[in-house]
């Protein structure tokens, strides 16, 4: 992802933690908020997820200071059974909606076998494997899907954008080997992936996007003029409909024609809509030997032969392992002009730079 | 998919009904049983699901004859949680113990708000929309997903076929309009669909399958020498893994290498798994006003405008409504070939023929 031709800087999990803290505790939010969702945001960079963490802060605090987020929402349950919730997020920022959705997943699959929690006025939350990973620690699999923050994707054989890249995520825990992360949008790429590449000056390859006449978009910075196109054609519009409609319409929330783009829109509310879904291993098998299971999946997928041009044969999730293990060790690298906008965020602000 | 130059040959959907469960209780099973398998087998075929309905008689006939399925399964609850289990299907026919799943998860979904029944030792249940169906009349989304029956599907960027096509299918009432259906493979085709090409001599796509070398594959009659592709590359590989982890290795199911191709082996046991999801709507929204909302977003899409070369834009579930309008009044087309195939199941087991 990154372009070699684009100077790059590296900055600690702390230096860009602390920092986004400082800019959202500085926006109004109170300092615990401020802090989860800094460490949710960190969390994305951690996992490589370029376009869903600190690169988004500028929009994020924007948004705050447009009044498009409440900054001190009061999160309220609407609806209750044993094993499901539906949770009204107040139109707070997504990253502490979406947590407390996965907290009460998680705690209702203790008793119930699995637990599953939607939300409505909800907001964008980021990179999607942040909250599936949460389930992980709990000898659970954790399910997250999200109605996207615009629409990018006509319904299949259409023109109007109707739908979001809805992505879905999810963590399944191994013993010795590391988890299984599969964080995908239902189309080739992501909305966040093509800001990435127009912020970076990079051409995108063909099969991304199409102009509206069907003819193959590779211009990023053009990417406002085309559209997105589902995997597997009809399949992917298919998961779309369905994930939009768990995510959005099941529990009260946007979906279809009335999505707000949250770009493009910094103030109303956008009735974003996502659900997390909990499953406890020990509902289904022992969760030791399930994880052993799991290690002999990844080690015979690993040690498959490859297919020519292949220098090996990759799990879901193994790109953000790597990319945890560098960012780790050297630090997360953020292109320069990126860190730029950060400094005249932090200008605005009145907060200490990142660094 | 039929192909003009085959005769086809029209049999009431009764007619269909009928005929196999003469010949599922001349092979052994219960009346019932036979029964509820022919109804769910004809279902697929009302379906236009062709590749999953009466064209499998034969094969599942000398299953049953080789040992291969359990006539009279015993059917247990090995764990159970407030809105989950663990089922037993002791080798039955898949569609009695999927339909068993449904029923379950149905129940459970009532007071739970959702109900997952994962199986293990379950078989080969056919069309996939048959079962997320059964939850329409109960005001509930159905969710079902199967590990499939053999592997025709490396990992991405790897040429052992360690995976299936593992389906998924969805189903989503409206109010005045047709649920949306949503019922597909990983991969852009399913074997099944390979299967009726090379029945009727059909030529497939490019971009279906690949030879081990990588170059496409078209002959269908062939399609044992190369492997299906995954939908959207890595992304269906990665929905395929999770579903497959899902529906088998979380049930102590099969996964993996340990898959038994059912085709190639007519008597090992397959320990297939599968689970079900019954998602109650009134657990989130009032079921009226949401039913009236799906019809809205059917609406909106099928209103909007078209890409070039698309005559309109289509719901998932589309075709399968129109071949259940159509084999309503028409009755189901079976090709000449399968007609005489059924014949020989007929002598073989000295039931009446089909019609």
């Amino acid at each position: 992802m990154p372009n070699d031709a684009m100077p790059m800087h590296r900055f600690s999990r702390e230096q860009i933690e602390a920092f986004m803290a400082r800019c959202f505790a500085a926006s109004g939010l109170p300092d615990d908020d401020a802090k989860s969702v800094a460490m949710m945001m960190a969390e994305a960079d951690m996992l490589g997820k370029d376009s869903h963490g600190i690169f988004r802060l500028p929009g994020y605090i924007g948004r705050i200071k447009a009044g498009g987020f409440n900054a001190t929402p009061n999160m309220t349950v609407d609806r209750e059974f044993a094993a499901t919730a539906l949770l009204n997020g107040d139109n707070g920022m997504g990253h502490l909606v979406v947590k407390k959705a996965a907290d009460m997943a998680i705690e209702k699959a203790k008793t119930a076998g699995v637990g599953w929690v939607g939300l409505h006025h909800s907001n964008h939350a980021g990179a999607a494997s942040v909250y599936s990973n949460m389930a992980l620690e709990h000898n659970m699999i954790g399910l997250y899907v999200a109605v996207g923050s615009a629409n990018h994707l006509p319904p299949w054989g259409g023109t109007e954008m109707l739908l979001s890249t809805n992505p879905i995520a999810v963590s399944i825990p191994g013993d010795q080997e590391n988890a299984i992360i599969l964080d995908m949008a239902t189309t080739v790429t992501s909305y966040g992936k093509v800001k990435v590449y127009a912020q970076r000056g990079m051409e995108m390859p063909e099969g991304w996007m199409i102009n509206k006449d069907g003819t193959p978009l590779t211009d990023a910075s053009k990417s406002d003029t085309g559209f997105l196109l589902p995997i597997g054609g009809p399949k992917g519009y298919g998961l779309a409909v369905i994930f939009g409609i768990l995510g959005g319409t099941l529990n009260g929330a946007n979906f279809g024609r009335n999505v707000v783009d949250m770009n493009s829109d910094p103030s109303s509310v956008t009735n974003t809509g996502q659900f997390y879904l909990a499953i406890n291993i020990e509902a289904f098998i022992d969760p030791a030997d399930f994880k052993r299971e799991i290690d002999d999946v990844i080690r015979q997928m690993r040690s498959s032969p490859t297919l020519a041009g292949f220098d090996r044969v990759r799990l879901p999730g193994e790109s953000a392992h790597t990319a945890y293990a560098d960012r780790t060790a050297n630090g997360v690298p953020l292109p320069e002009p990126l860190v730029n906008n950060l400094a005249g965020v932090a200008a605005d602000l009145g907060v200490d730079e990142l660094g």
